[in-house]
């Protein structure tokens, strides 16, 4: 609460109003949505119009029911702005275009190698897959947002444990040099759990474990991600579970992603029992969803974890993430199209 | 963004800023009070004579420099509206008020031991003395705010684990009821934490321990109070510290609580130190506030703990509570006069 709110602060909460409206329960017409939002239907008229010129909003045929007055529902532009997803994984490069609605139009995903690759040459290869799903999707860009296996400051890349080469790169600039579109960077455990809460059966608050070449977690509270203090929350690898364990890459002991490194199946249940215990204990959880594993070992080890959090009360609930979510390279592109329809 | 945005919003909105903004730099004049908030100076004089109305802000007296013209300083009213604390301990009760700048006015803590008292009684007991400090600060109470060493839920007590009596029983309507205010209730540990933040030296991200018969945390984030998807954050004392350690009367084993209550200083400081590396994975936390502690072993505890973080990158503070804060009693009535002044 930092600045007056004045003409200019409603219309622009207004908009994000109507967009959202829409965005949640399209279609609907301009009646239903001075119905839900309170605003008057002048008012609606006037916003939508300036949605519809953003290309934000598309207005379908009029339809004439039986005995009803003609309606003319509104719905996000399916031909409106996208969002370009792009994924640097440890030994993949993914690129994903979805529209307004968060619908995939279109995506490609190539294994690679580039652990001893300069950065600047990945950046030109997930750019021409970039170009090449734009090309296929045929939609204006609004911009792009990169999911990389590490931490990451604002702008550019803090620490990739597995690609150690790309230890302070400007990848958003990178890329948005390269794309001409603004950019983003995230960290891929966090668009993973975006893209169970926004596409998959996630509820608004849960603990999404990113289990691949390392562990990390990404949660959401209240439907929205929670970065903690300093934007690194979820590190759940490195919460330590046996305190006497092996040595860790990180100077720790016993850390979460070193004992599931070695261990076998029933060491790793209980290691992750370990340090689920204390994230609900810490952040009140209740629900835990599994992603990023192997299908053949899936079930059996979420059962297992279930098993080891049984005796909590109130109850804790331990999920497998949806496959059709579309994990983080999908969270990547539909962060972009979110912002803006949260901020038209 | 539910509702849209119209007059009364902003004028709400508004009243709260010019509130905030006093609270923030007093005394403030009128036409300083513009500046900060870059709202007109006729708004802003109409928002200050409706607070000066409530009895939230009072102007002094003008005063005369050399050269300028007359001044009349706004300041929060020490007289005004203040909040009533109170405070069930595991073998204490408590009671202190505090004005609307959150300075204590007038306070008392006896011991009791009500164990194996019927609630009713207790809250009886409560209610005297909270009748006591009323009288003794002279102060019109806006209401009060109960702090308990356990889980509550929006009014009523879910469970204290040292004080079994307490399950479900509606300690804010009681409460309410004996005094004739709007009443809340918290957990202790939240509010001494609020406490440290707001009268404390800590900055706006830390987890704060308070240490007393039970261990429990009190996590803040961005300067607010962070409570988890289930509101019961931070209870630091149920994070497993030694897999194979002793039963803890949660059902769980190694609990930190358990640990440090069996333990010599050696082995409680690395059981701090597991649960405190995986809160800060966790949530990104990089101050850590250790309260409550007997002084005679608060300092070499603090360096112990530190010892054991100092492997960590970035790195974290270990910092022993402000004893001038005033702990999670000074925290609930600070709770009452804060709400008043967020939302005036």
């Amino acid at each position: 609460m930092t600045s007056p709110a004045g003409h200019r602060t409603v219309r622009r909460h207004n908009l994000a109003l109507v967009l959202g409206c829409v965005a949640e329960a399209e279609p609907l017409s301009r009646a239903r949505v001075a119905d839900r939002t309170g605003l008057t239907r002048g008012t609606v008229s006037s916003l939508v119009d300036e949605l519809i010129e953003a290309r934000l909003l598309t207005e379908l045929a009029v339809e004439r029911g039986g005995t009803g007055r003609p309606a003319a529902p509104l719905q996000l532009n399916r031909a409106g702005p996208a969002g370009l997803g792009l994924e640097l994984g440890v030994d993949r490069l993914g690129a994903c275009v979805v529209d307004l609605t968060g619908a995939v139009r279109a995506q490609v995903v190539v294994p690679s190698e580039h652990r001893d690759t300069d950065p600047a040459a990945v950046l030109d290869a997930l750019a021409a897959l970039g170009e090449q799903v734009r090309t296929a999707a045929g939609l204006p860009l609004a911009g792009t947002h990169l999911a990389v296996p590490g931490i990451v400051g604002d702008r550019a890349v803090v620490r990739l444990p597995n690609l150690p080469r790309w230890t302070g790169v400007d990848a958003a600039g990178g890329i948005a040099e390269r794309l001409g579109v603004p950019a983003g960077v995230a960290n891929e455990a966090d668009l993973a759990a975006l893209a169970e809460l926004w596409f998959g059966q996630a509820p608004a608050d849960f603990l999404h474990v990113s289990a691949g070449i390392g562990i990390g977690a990404g949660i959401v509270l209240g439907g929205e991600l929670f970065r903690g203090a300093g934007g690194r929350a979820g590190e759940l690898g490195h919460v330590v579970v046996e305190p006497d364990g092996p040595a860790c890459r990180c100077g720790g002991r016993g850390c979460l992603e070193e004992v599931v490194r070695l261990a076998e199946p029933h060491r790793t249940a209980r290691a992750f029992g370990v340090a689920l215990v204390g994230a609900v204990a810490l952040m009140d959880v209740r629900t835990i969803v599994l992603g990023g594993l192997d299908p053949a070992v899936a079930e059996p080890l979420r059962a297992a974890v279930a098993a080891e959090l049984a005796r909590l009360d109130p109850p804790v609930a331990v999920a497998l993430g949806d496959p059709a979510a579309g994990g983080a390279l999908r969270g990547a592109a539909a962060t972009v199209v979110r912002a803006l329809v949260r901020n038209p």
